[in-house]
């Protein structure tokens, strides 16, 4: 994608989404439509729905040509990551949203042929708004947001994890993750991976650890880790495209070693 | 406390919360100093001890009769819990405050003969004050809090817990709390006790159970749920008073029975 061709696009998702974001706002004290998907705790709500139906809206009126990968149905359905594809999460945390009317996200990511492009994570009851373009840093607000620190030592980290880790599962030992808790400084669970990644992207944590994610959970958190200096793998270290679900581990490049060596020792 | 002598100095309290907070705020990105106290993971940073210094002050001049318990060294010995006390930390969750420059809270609450009279919970960063006067409702800023919801069942609950409930411990069975965390809807972890019990008492979690606080971590807390119909006690249902160091349950009370007997099962 060239420079120009994006930035018109970053400027025209930036503004959707903050007008997405001003709906939600507004329509947050309604009583809520509340249906589960895969299981009890797999909730959604008619404003997910909406939220997604009204960008799927802009996509197939400004841009036909591009292709829409996203969470409650309005997406294609794609073979491979060719062409330009917009990857969508438009509630990130919905049981926060239910319970808490505030940590959730709206996450976009833009890919091209499978690279990062344009990402943005919005916090949208704090009005924060995090943005990457490839290779050009990323942003909170309007302020720059720093290289991550590379001095960190595991045990001067917070990671982000829930608590499924530490019991019995079938990805990982749950001891040696125990062991990992009591090593770290401190752990945090906020149970919306768009404002982990983001908070890795500010240095708010060192590292987000997750079983099992889509696509559009990760799209746009892993390019804004990317613009400050952070990586982003499955468990053991391996790249993850954006086609199918997979474990994560986003971190901070001081610290990525060592953690996924915890990983793999734990890893079934 | 006659509610004119107390409405008075709540309304003095309530200003001092703001100046510090101010304070607090115009010094966040100054460079910090930051020990450790009893281990490497339990920190302390100036402005704990500046903060404190600034409220056991203001008491010193304007009540020079009455009590201070605090976190930082400024407070009195005590030996009961009679007279006016001040419980105070000047910030909870200094992890937070060090690593993320949010998510940490002043908490003041103020009692007499050991009856908590007025409670404080101030979300600096996000300018956020919670409040409550005995028999007088609980308040977010201008706004009263409702009453919580008396339907919850534990299946449709939020918890917010560190993750060392987890691990082996001396207090409890990990394997119950392992079946715990299966059981309920979602689980939490935000690193500031004050804050918790905020969110408890804003329905924005139904429990929040920690292993070990010190009175100045839940005094304000536990007035803040009580007046929306919370209920705070240690893990085996028992009152907790305003002088020790103990375990914590602050919760909806229609959750309570369920989440103690879970509790009284896996302690050892």
């Amino acid at each position: 994608m060239d420079v120009i061709t994006r930035e018109i696009l970053f400027n025209r998702v930036r503004s959707w989404m903050l007008e997405a974001g001003s709906f939600i706002r507004h329509k947050i004290n309604d009583p809520l439509i509340i249906n589960t998907k895969s299981n009890p705790k797999d909730l959604v709500t008619e404003m997910d729905r909406k939220v997604e139906f009204f960008f799927a809206s802009k996509i197939k009126r400004h841009y036909p040509e591009h292709l829409l990968l996203s969470e409650e149905g309005y997406g294609d359905k794609l073979a491979d990551t060719s062409g330009t594809v917009w990857i969508i999460d438009p509630i990130d945390g919905t049981m926060n949203f239910i319970h808490q009317k505030q940590n959730f996200a709206i996450s976009i990511g833009i890919y091209e042929q499978g690279v990062g492009e344009i990402g943005f994570i919005y916090d949208v009851m704090r009005n924060n708004l995090f943005s990457a373009m490839r290779n050009n840093g990323a942003y909170k607000n309007d302020e720059r947001l720093p290289h991550l620190d590379n001095n960190k030592s595991i045990h001067d980290s917070i990671i982000c994890l829930n608590h499924y880790w530490l019991t019995e599962n079938q990805l990982v030992d749950e001891k040696v993750m125990q062991q990992l808790i009591k090593d770290v400084r401190g752990t945090r669970t906020y149970g919306s991976a768009a404002l982990e990644f983001a908070y890795v992207a500010e240095g708010a944590a060192e590292a987000y650890i997750t079983m099992g994610l889509e696509p559009w959970d990760y799209a746009a958190g892993k390019l804004i880790v990317q613009e400050v200096g952070g990586v982003t793998t499955n468990i053991m270290g391996d790249e993850v495209g954006m086609l199918d679900r997979t474990s994560i581990v986003t971190c901070n490049p001081s610290i990525q070693k060592t953690l996924i060596s915890y990983l793999m020792k734990a890893k079934k």
